[in-house]
């Protein structure tokens, strides 16, 4: 589509139309509240500000990075809406919010915040609803589009991963190369047909779990906060893939936003087991 | 958005709709209905055939690669567009089809083509009009979406670059790395702020043009055909950037698409030289 009044934009905005989630009319009241909030914050923060606006850090979240403005406005807006759900929450700059329910949701606000403040059109809500640290379900939503993956824990998706068992000739999105991680991304890129970095590992996820990427890995660099992968934690695995850690840490819902894992999203265990092994060298 | 009727999936198929190409009233009417033709085509492929079938290597194209189905069921579509319209045709796997007219259309029907087939939402219908080998108007459109980037050339667009001139700091897309261009590749990634793959260039070269990103580059695998470049050569100057060629080659609209170019994207001349300085080592 062409922007709407195309003849007045202002080219310092993201001039793009942020989409309406569609979502399953069984996902969680609260879930589907806070993806829905997030969209409409992200919309109003796309409309109002400019791109250097949206990126201005201006604060250091819970997770130990810093936090961008869009960060903080559609965080603001899913904290809102746990509220009126009576809902606790988990979320990357703002940490643990309790409201004294049995429920937290556990929440990545805008992943690819990078691609977010910048107009690339690549990112996402995702949360999970959990209960005493077990997950029930997963949503993830890619804020441009609305498109969807939802997935109830324990049960199959209606969507399937590639079923691909060996990295030879696979496609693999990585997180993209830091000092720490250069090694084994390069050796990632070499066993691997085609590698592609989209800086958004909730959509990039969720390509694996409908089987239009066959892996996704942070090869070792220790990026990930348990919020960029609780939703994968719950959708890999109901559409036949595995989510692991690099070095098999446990992946534990933690009110301590700053641990790290390497996450690896894989078609299969087969596949998961050799990329793994491929990035430990 | 959910797929349409999602409790009967194909997970072999890619269940997502593709958008129908919003475009400016003012396009050039032969652009227009091959866009509209490219997008009508790969929406009956993704909904008839599996990501197997779309990925089938059928044929070898004029530009000496292999062509999917997926690119053949596209070009076929756009060839009887230009027929219909009265035009000449230069693309990717027919070559230049002569309707003895003064206009060309250049055409990269399915750019990304891999991305097209496995289901990855990154790919687009991307054509310019020529008269007597000079283009006159560009039109890219972004498959899944609609979005389209136009311009007609000589005229400043509704959208301009992000006006960086340094690589330092820099959000720039790359062509994936090849055995030929892995060097080359490493040095800009350790330049730039932030690197990323989107396998689409002519998307990417469209993020460049509305400022989301500031640079694409081929960091010289001479990967580039014409057709994969044209739109840009009108879009990227008309938004204040610049399209070059690493080596300086000029950039011609030739119906022999076994040329090769490694194209420079970048939001100004001052970028786009100290890209190809870092490229050139």
């Amino acid at each position: 589509m062409q922007p709407a009044n195309s003849d007045h934009l202002d080219p310092a905005r993201i001039n793009w139309p942020v989409a309406e989630p569609v979502l399953p009319p069984n996902t969680h009241p609260a879930l589907a509240e806070a993806a829905r909030a997030a969209a409409t914050a992200y919309r109003a923060a796309r409309h109002q500000l400019s791109r250097a606006e949206l990126a201005e850090e201006i604060a250091q979240g819970a997770d130990n990075t810093p936090t961008m403005r869009v960060d903080a406005l559609v965080e603001d807006a899913i904290a809102e809406a746990a509220q009126r759900n009576g809902v606790n929450l988990l979320s990357e700059e703002a940490g643990f919010l309790d409201h004294g329910s049995a429920v937290t949701l556990v929440v990545d606000p805008m992943d690819g915040s990078a691609n977010a403040a910048a107009g690339v059109p690549l990112s996402c809500f995702a949360g999970v609803v959990t209960e005493d640290g077990v997950a029930s379900e997963a949503l993830t939503v890619w804020l441009d589009t609305g498109r969807s993956w939802w997935a109830r824990a324990g049960e199959p998706a209606p969507y399937r991963t590639s079923g691909r068992t060996s990295l030879t000739g696979a496609a693999v999105c990585l997180l993209r190369p830091k000092d720490n991680s250069m090694a084994a991304w390069l050796r990632v890129a070499a066993r691997a047909s085609r590698v592609r970095i989209l800086s958004t590992t909730c959509l990039e996820t969720a390509l694996v779990a409908e089987g239009s990427v066959d892996a996704f890995a942070d090869p070792g660099s220790d990026t990930h906060r348990i919020v960029d992968l609780a939703a994968a934690m719950v959708t890999v695995p109901a559409a036949g893939g595995v989510l692991l850690d690099v070095h098999g840490r446990p992946l534990e819902f933690d009110p301590d936003l700053t641990r790290r894992w390497s996450g690896v999203a894989a078609a299969t265990p087969a596949l998961g087991d050799e990329l793994i092994a491929t990035i430990l060298g």
